[in-house]
């Protein structure tokens, strides 16, 4: 039996991490995960200022832990506070541009202002990292167009591992795609 | 109410900065600019040849002297002269890739040497750069597909700034988009 | 006449480079080249492991020794040794977004694991370079995406040569499409 996934949520927020507001974003991720996972996974949640360096190394002690998947949200708009994009480009060795292309296209459904977010993916060790925007609604958009695709690419960056995790769905919820099935 | 919004027009082309023909890029986002704002504005124009250095200072330039918006056109092909894109990336802090990715998806509709474009967005201090394509009848396919979003993105690059311009659309023509609104 | 135009195959797999199995993705780019092109050509085939230097250099050998088009097959996932978008970076003194950009999308309709590519293209020395996924059926769909744009685009980096290659294709099977006819 693989071992239980541990999945990074990351809520990037000057105000909540301030205790200003609530993260609204930690909170819609989890349930997201929680309705769409068939097999066993742990949340490890942080919660951190718009700022660059300490965006980077969360990102990294995240994947340091162990987890295999890695979502933030928030930060990732083209004011000056906002540099997501930039700690995840620091903190991967990969990037995988096609996630903000499809986030930003099924976004632009919705809003003409999809064009501003400048969301990002990447692998940093063994986890896949993905921005997600700050509002639940678009994160469950963005996360039902690039989920079906998540757990195949987590079975790749594992390849070597000796005891990997391996993300399951519920297929009612929705389906993952993994080419040799 | 808020100041004039100062809007760069950066004609980027060796043949129009010699004189050898006329610029008809730059002309082209004038009578846009004028057909689509309905708020106060004034156009800054330029003409450079395609050389990076005079590029990426002309941008630094035209955000310098004030303005919230540049437009770029000209110099985005795959030859060894086109380097508006080289040119941006250098002038910018962040990339906004959403708006190459939207552009080349409505020139695709008409042309399939759209993928060959490499234009690009980003911001250069408080403007929001965009490069545009060099003929006008692409100009205007990709600034209807774009603009809708600018007004937004250029009330976030302000973010802080004591009187910021304020860009308001003639909805007839083009409805720009704010989330809060 | 045009000189006889020279196009760089490259199949990019340990496992092919080993003998450990056969190279599939070469042959499939050399019989769909056959099928579309009506101009003459020659390939230049070749077989690199996934190394970095080794794919960076076997791209600008192929650039040196003349080819105008360059296709790589193999390497563009998510996975540590997966490094062809990484070489292909390194050798190119362009990038163009937007191959990239259309073939995930065409192979997005195919499968949902297609955002996991990080297919490039770019630009070395007189080259165009462009990477195509690794299995026959997924190649033939991206460069029936990417192909109508690619003679033009040659032209256009070929720029200032005295003799330059032209690419022609039999319009029954692939309208080539250049703006100027």
């Amino acid at each position: 039996m693989p071992p239980i996934a541990l999945i990074g949520i990351l809520t990037v927020s000057d105000r909540a991490s301030r205790g200003d507001y609530a993260d609204e974003g930690g909170p819609a991720i989890r349930s997201y995960l929680a309705e769409v996972l068939a097999s066993p996974w742990e949340p490890r949640q942080r919660l951190v200022p718009d700022d660059l360096d300490a965006l980077a190394t969360a990102i990294h002690d995240l994947a340091a832990a162990g987890c295999c998947l890695i979502v933030t949200t928030g930060g990732t708009g083209p004011t000056p506070r906002d540099v997501t994009p930039e700690a995840t480009e620091r903190a991967c060795t990969k990037l995988l541009p096609g996630f903000g292309e499809l986030m930003r296209k099924v976004s632009l459904a919705h809003v003409p202002t999809a064009i501003l977010s400048r969301q990002t993916a990447g692998v940093c060790g063994r986890a896949l990292v993905v921005n997600l925007p700050g509002r639940p609604r678009s994160i469950r958009e963005c996360l039902d167009a690039v989920f079906p695709a998540i757990p195949y690419c987590v079975d790749l960056i594992q390849t070597g591992v000796a005891d990997p995790p391996r993300l399951e769905t519920n297929p009612v919820r929705l389906a993952a795609f993994r080419p040799g099935d």
